[in-house]
């Protein structure tokens, strides 16, 4: 799985305006990047009129459009899926996935004070925070960077998240749980499928395998 | 794999509204309906200023927006995808696929020729064809079904693409490909992968499973 990290702060202190920035400098890097926006209060997206946004409307649980270039998808769904889970199903080709918030998760991250909003940081006490980002003299034994400093956030996530990725060679999902493995366990079921799939005709030389079961 | 069944027709035939009323009449049946939208010429979707809209025009590959009811996903791609691979990926979880166009495709196809507009089909030639849904005399020996007559149309598919389809027990992608496999493959496979998956804690009843392995 790709690995990932947050941007959290209170609201009004610049995290969109950071992580804007950070994806420009990660791309400017040679990273592919992919973003979660998670919205609590549901998003707008389309726009009213279009084919897409009618058939949507109509009722189709799933709209998925096609261009050259460009691909999207919108879905309803039943329950909020978790960042694990969209990684895995649509951030696979990715080298690294910023976000914004999930404060209460369990991925590293990275926090942004700004003085004019409020001088004392949300994320003090969580053992992942890798980092501020301030104009405020915080007293903390992590690195500082200072407010605008975008490629040092940059750099840092390139160092702490991407360079010690272990690279996910197995990932799997069962019901729409991810399963952890332990190693031996995912050594068997990859050279077990592994060994079942090279034998079929045009695979011999598979680097992406995937196999989605329904009963 | 959903089966899918596409709308062609020339242009300004009326698919698409056609498309909006047989998406509703199969939901109303009670059914999960998935489209995906081709666009030669690109889309244009999310709004300007917006959040996800400066992560991506700031340099992201993928971006996903997660809500508690809606979930959405926009991606770069470097050749448009095939249906078949939309329909692995990204609509594994609906009864049926309508589309509209992809009039190249070997999918099955209802054509709408709308007398206003044009008097002569274009899949005419086309096996794959089904029926027409028009306000012209035509000479076929395929169903004629009357302009507006959503409802006939929606009983169609019912009929021809839902019930006839074959519940896609295993899906299997290399490298990106679809690859076709014969049942007793198709057997081994799911036999052998269920069985090294369902000894995992919390496994045993597993419905859907999932693996993707890299090299």
């Amino acid at each position: 799985m790709a690995p990932i990290v947050s941007i959290v702060g209170r609201s009004g202190s610049g995290k969109t305006t950071l992580l804007e920035k950070v994806i420009s400098e990660l791309k400017r890097r040679g990273y592919r990047v992919g973003v979660i926006k998670h919205d609590a209060h549901g998003f707008e997206i389309d726009h009213e009129g279009k084919d897409s946004w009618r058939h949507k409307k109509a009722g189709a649980v799933t709209v998925a459009l096609s261009s050259p270039d460009k691909f999207a998808v919108i879905k309803d769904v039943k329950a909020e899926w978790g960042p694990e889970r969209i990684i895995s199903s649509y951030l696979s080709d990715v080298d690294v996935v910023v976000t914004e918030g999930f404060k209460q998760s369990g991925f590293p991250k990275i926090e942004v004070v700004r003085k004019a909003n409020s001088v004392t940081p949300v994320c003090s006490k969580d053992r992942r925070l890798m980092a501020y980002v301030t104009d405020v003299k915080l007293k903390t034994k992590l690195p500082v960077l200072r407010l605008g400093d975008y490629r040092g956030v940059a750099r840092l996530i390139e160092k702490e998240i991407i360079r010690k990725a272990e690279p996910a060679s197995i990932h799997l999902t069962v019901d729409g749980k991810t399963i952890a493995l332990k190693p031996f366990i995912e050594n068997l079921i990859k050279d077990g499928v592994t060994g079942m799939i090279k034998s079929l005709k045009g695979c011999s030389g598979a680097r992406e395998i995937e196999i989605k079961i329904k009963k």
